[in-house]
């Protein structure tokens, strides 16, 4: 683990390090990313996971909207630049080792590709996996 | 993707499919884990993200109990097994494309290694990160 992140597991409540020496420490995987959480600020609903790369954490800070980046495009993803199912950024939190990180959004429309309120609508039930919601315009 | 996860994009609300079929059509990665996040079901706080293989999500639905994959051990890990800080499982959620688990757990404990509730406890603050929490018994 980066050293820096090593160091703030027992820093006090309330401590603080410059934000580019912390993005600089973080635990890119070997594409360079890191997961992503996305959960309703309002509800509390976990949304959607995907993965960002330290540009993507960059443009969302700067920009106030959730950007990832697309492992199958190969490319940074502004949500919702096509759907408008934007998530605007409420806070942004890095875990204890570094390599994941959860944002808490206002969500317009829906998270899921599916028009579904979040990705995470198959729930196991029993011997069963079951559907909760139907889709909407999904293809 | 595999066939049936994306089969079930379109299904729709209540619709069921085998645990075992869907379980063998989950996305894994080449180590063959998929991403895990544990979100406290009372309060909706997200607590933690780690990785279960398809031998942990098992045990996980037989136990009721949260296990995990240690990516740094390659072994099977009940969570909290030493600690006493396990997860009871209240429901396990699979997403769109077959490749992250939503738990919702009742958490004995903390959820992370240094004793705070979530290991999300580094908040970006501007051009600041800060710590929100003092650790427990971390080492």
């Amino acid at each position: 683990m980066a050293e820096l992140i090593k160091q703030l597991e027992t820093a006090p409540d309330g401590a603080t390090r410059p934000l580019n020496e912390v993005l600089d420490a973080l635990r890119y995987n070997d594409r360079g990313l890191v997961t992503a959480i996305a959960q309703d600020a309002r509800t509390g609903e976990v949304l959607m996971l995907a993965w960002m790369n330290r540009e993507s954490i960059e443009r969302t800070l700067e920009t106030g909207y959730a950007w990832y980046f697309s492992r199958s495009r190969q490319k940074l993803w502004w949500k919702g630049e096509t759907s408008g199912h934007v998530q605007k950024l409420v806070d942004l939190c890095i875990d204890c080792d570094g390599d994941a990180i959860l944002m808490r959004v206002e969500q317009a429309g829906s998270a899921c590709h599916t028009y579904r309120p979040s990705c995470f609508y198959l729930r196991v039930d029993g011997d069963r996996v079951r559907v909760l919601g139907d889709a909407g315009n999904a293809g």
